[in-house]
């Protein structure tokens, strides 16, 4: 049995998913939920999202015409890479998919307890700036709803009902708090909870759903007991849980740092020289070599990449599979074309980046 | 020596001040303070408010031209009772003579914190109440500043900056904090300190004091070490400690329960049923041994409240004191004064508690 480590804030070794959806007593995504995402963003019908707890109740509850609604949030950093937009992609997809609402609680608070240099200001600035990229996606401003935790105060009121229900010992063990960590890190989890919660305290009782790297699951267990509790007496939030998106290298989770992460804000060089220098390939020593025994797909990070976000074709990307799997594809020739279809999101990102300074007084929540 | 045990939540045993002073490290209250205060509300000249950390630094500064505020703070609670007014009457009195700003912070959520069974609804209704009995105190409503956690939620702001510079274990110790209490409990702390520290946090470094019962000490001791983080680099709050005001039955420390209080809707009826069955008396048994023996005012109830709060002519305390001590004034004629004296205050008090509705607007804080 593969041997590995994973907390909520620590991923170690090769992650055995299997077992993951056993201990955590999730569910695979079944038949009925992929045939409603069989047209949608490749994370979703490929299978990035793989498990799910309670998402039939919601496509359930879709179907009987009741109100759903998504909710997924992000604790702002300095510069926002690929890997940091997946669940952002994923709501975006929900909401056309269903028409639904979109909350996006902006956890400021978190990163300025947590990173012991962050300044409040900087909290703040990067908070802003986030939210920008996100407008990007193309949102539905009449339905999307997005909050600072440094702004939009009101927040603190459901995060105290919240807070009432959990206490030190179990946050503690759920969110690994130590003693010589500051207070407010001590509260956030009944920030975090009151963000998963926000669209029921929002609009009352309806069933939402996250969108989540599955070693986030724990924070959803929380927020589903909470959820029942006789002062709310809410629908448990649902969970759709993804498998980790690897970094250029090859390594379990994407870090902000370093080389090898693509930043929304990387020039279209800076993308060639990264995917050429780092992006783990699949193929062999030797064009030769190549030729003769052919790339390994599975463990390519272009081809990965291309199947996880870029390509949406499934035909072209079956095709690239099989001239890589063949050999007449070269690594090179397939880093090409992930630089290429990079480059024309990010130019096309950073476009609606710019526009999204215009409207995004659209999508912010105001104080009671 | 006298055994006694003192913490922030809990008293026990005969206090004895003069070791808390050398424990504490404040100061007794110094002859130019006193100058400043002898014209002022009895619980002040009389020294019910007899020891000081840094108010002659406060004074200076007032001397100096500076600004200067006043700080205290309320959890609420269903119904207010004499001793509740302590801080408030004290603070009126410094407004009335520094002509200073006044800053009152509305704690509903610490009491939603603590208490198990207060529901937030009721938390936000006691702290709505309560603010009107204070503003019946007579605050100059240009320059007196109430906010209610609940209501005034940019508080959050300033308790965030404030909970980075507090961990865990400190606050664990300072406040008594276990790991079954809720994670609102564990951040509450911030809050308390964020109010210490608020009139500087609104206006910028300046002298603030906190008049407040000296077994709150510790509370400013954290407050005063925040403040001069290189985060802030605020004056170190200073403050005001007063002995504890007794009960009727003459216990150590007030309870907000039970017959052994005044409360500030009581009928003129209940005050004299509960003076003449429950102050405590400093009589002797029988009327003979009284004009005999004579009184002992430094442990009569009645005494002792007509001297912290309803006689204010010395002339007139003195002669109730001689009268008493030498037998001529029986106990139940004292508690007569003072029952009187509680009667037209509390009516006065309950009229001026309807005229606050109607101004109650001009006191409160808006949200940024």
């Amino acid at each position: 049995m593969a041997k590995f480590k994973l907390t909520p804030w620590e991923v170690e070794g090769d992650i055995d998913y299997e077992r993951l959806v056993s201990d955590f007593g999730v569910s695979y995504i079944t038949d009925k939920i992929k045939s409603y995402l069989q047209d949608s963003h490749p994370l979703l019908r490929r299978e990035v999202y793989f498990a799910h707890r309670d998402f039939d109740k919601w496509i359930n509850a879709y179907e009987s015409g009741k109100k759903v609604s998504v909710i997924t949030g992000r604790g702002p950093s300095e510069r926002m890479h690929i890997g940091h937009l997946v669940p952002f992609m994923v709501a975006k997809a929900l909401q056309d998919k269903f028409n639904c609402e979109v909350y996006i609680p902006i956890s400021d608070d978190e990163k300025f307890y947590v990173k012991e240099d962050l300044s409040f200001d900087n909290a703040v600035n990067y908070s802003k700036e986030n939210i920008l990229d996100l407008i990007a996606l193309g949102f539905n401003p009449k339905k999307t709803f997005i909050f600072r935790d440094f702004e939009y105060t009101s927040i603190y009121l459901y995060a105290a009902k919240v807070a009432k229900r959990i206490n030190y010992s179990m946050a503690k063990s759920v969110f690994g708090l130590k003693p010589e960590h500051n207070i407010g890190w001590s509260f956030y989890p009944a920030m975090q909870t009151a963000h998963i919660l926000f669209p029921q305290f929002n609009v009352g009782a309806h069933f939402t759903v996250t969108p989540v790297g599955i070693d986030q699951d724990p924070f959803l267990r929380i927020a589903r007991d909470v959820a029942v509790h006789k002062d709310f007496k809410f629908e448990k939030p649902t969970a759709l849980h993804a498998k980790f998106i690897p970094s250029l290298a090859g390594s379990a989770k994407m870090s902000s740092s370093g080389d090898h992460v693509i930043f929304l804000t990387d020039s279209a060089k800076e993308v060639k020289r990264k995917i050429n220098k780092y992006a783990f390939s699949g193929g062999q020593a030797t064009i030769e070599e190549h030729r003769a025994k052919g790339g390994d797909p599975d463990v390519d990070i272009s081809y990965q990449y291309l199947r996880m976000f870029f390509e949406s074709d499934d035909q072209k990307l079956k095709e690239i599979h099989d001239n890589y799997k063949s050999g007449n594809l070269l690594s090179g020739e397939l880093k090409k074309i992930l630089i290429d279809k990079i480059n024309v999101f990010l130019e096309e990102h950073q476009k609606k980046r710019e526009d999204a300074k215009k409207i995004v007084d659209l999508f912010l929540l105001k104080n009671k």
